[in-house]
């Protein structure tokens, strides 16, 4: 089943894709995708019922208008650089998923325009599979991860490498004396923030689609690409991602709890396309503009376009 | 006035503070503090009048089973390298405020026990002056950003300088090449990810309480002290921050929307006591256990145990 969220007449609507995609039906108001997510094992079998007797007031996937498939997730884990592509840039780093966590306010429904400022320098898109968790949990083990997702959407994770390089520091940390007396010592040190350069307004196109995880063989068999005006940029597979889903969900509940509707954006794809020696990092949309486009097998096609101010 | 949020009979509470702090009145379910800031100017009077014909039914604040005052904000922003006491440690460093998230499952009420596990690695308090955010906005003039508060807060941003250390990357970064022609070219770049180190559970004890704009004359002439096992390690003022409250309001809203119940934490009071060469970075909790107290003149004291398995 694929479920997004829109806005229909100034109200929040869940809405159920048909067959095709290009027809979905609205659910009645006052449901949300995170209230099914909870209730899912009870409410499938009503939702599929409902669906099948509502055909008829059907209406074009291309004319809605779109909100994160879970408008306000508690929280959005991403992970960092997790792709194989990855390894051979690496000089040192962990062998664990790395992550660090987008507010809710980056989040941006499939459609609506990513509104850039000149101030934010270079911003580029980073085309990634995201897990949408069903039930919570900490300490899950990795034999039973899977159990814990509720289905697959698209993010793209927008970056901006100048407020990178702007928000880094180098210093040096207090750090406890090594030899165990009372008082500090100091260690030279690099320390990046993440606040601006991955949590700003618009950082965080998701959606359209929810596919709910029955419907997904294989999340580590997927092709992800990514379209920049109509010309591709990147396509690559979720074979390559180096932690896999049931790793880091594993792994992170270690740290953070889950709970339902958490997403988790898996790692960029980016293997430069077969067509150049073209990156992501190459498509600077506060110079180029958009639309900017990322589509998932099995999932769907998730499209922005770009505003500069 | 003073606001908090506890659970009693199993249901979650707003409590107003009497003059003492030592006795609050529980306003009726249903209510939240989220609530309560959303509709402030309407619903303060009413508030008011209710904790004035309801004094006979105080409680004892020392019997409360305490939340995060707001226990589910939509974001935490955590100001890093905020004190006058950084600068000269720092060698290169944006001069503008540099941020993270931390999710809201890592927040904990006054009185909760923090779980440490031995796989945290060290971990150290990090006392901090804490804003609620009242009426939301973007691009926020400085001159307007003090009407944004609703409130201050204490908050302890504890974090593990084993895990900062482990999820710290060395790798060659891509970037577009320096002379525009297509292609990348490699950067050697150093680049931390604050998932773990900053966001896991429990590394956000927050509270007990709210205590509203008007009854804090000036936010940056308070005294921040933390204790640990009855020892001073830290006595600093709010003077020291080197980004103001307005600044970071300011600043921040050009980059994430602010929501009301928002958390915008200040930066670490590091100031070491009079009484020896400690620091906060001495005081590792997951070897040495708890209470880890913070007390901020005119809001109160967090306290909270420490469980470490």
């Amino acid at each position: 089943m694929k479920l997004g969220t829109v806005r229909l007449d100034d109200t929040q609507r869940v809405v159920v894709a048909l067959d095709s995609d290009e027809l979905a039906v609205p659910l009645q108001a006052g449901l949300t995708v995170e209230g099914l997510i909870r209730n899912w094992p009870v409410i499938k079998p009503e939702i599929e019922q409902t669906v099948a007797a509502l055909t008829d007031q059907a209406v074009p996937t291309s004319s809605l208008d779109w909100l994160p498939p879970v408008p306000r997730p508690g929280k959005v884990i991403c992970v960092a650089l997790n792709n194989s592509a990855n390894v051979d840039r690496i000089m040192s780093g962990p062998d664990k998923p790395a992550t660090f966590n987008k507010p809710a306010t980056s989040l941006l429904g499939h459609g609506q325009p990513v509104r850039l400022k000149k101030a934010y320098g270079r911003v580029h898109p980073e085309p990634e599979l995201a897990v949408v968790i069903g039930k919570g949990g900490a300490d899950i083990d990795r034999a039973d991860a899977m159990d814990h997702v509720f289905g697959y959407t698209i993010i793209n994770d927008l970056t901006s490498p100048t407020m990178r390089g702007q928000d880094t520091f180098h210093y040096r940390a207090i750090h406890p004396r090594k030899d165990g007396s009372e008082g500090v010592e100091y260690v030279d040190t690099w320390t990046t923030y993440p606040g601006r350069y991955k949590g700003s307004d618009g950082f965080g196109p998701i959606g359209p689609w929810i596919v709910t995880a029955d419907a997904i063989a294989d999340p580590h068999a997927l092709t992800v690409s990514c379209v920049h005006q109509g010309r591709l940029v990147t396509q690559d597979s979720t074979a390559n991602l180096l932690h896999k889903v049931a790793d880091v969900i594993s792994y992170m509940s270690e740290y953070q709890t889950l709970e339902p509707g958490d997403i988790i954006a898996m790692g960029t794809a980016l293997k430069p396309s077969a067509s150049g020696g073209s990156a992501v990092q190459n498509v600077n949309l506060t110079e180029l503009g958009g639309p900017i486009e990322v589509t998932i097998s099995g999932i769907g096609t998730l499209s922005n376009p770009v505003e500069v101010r």
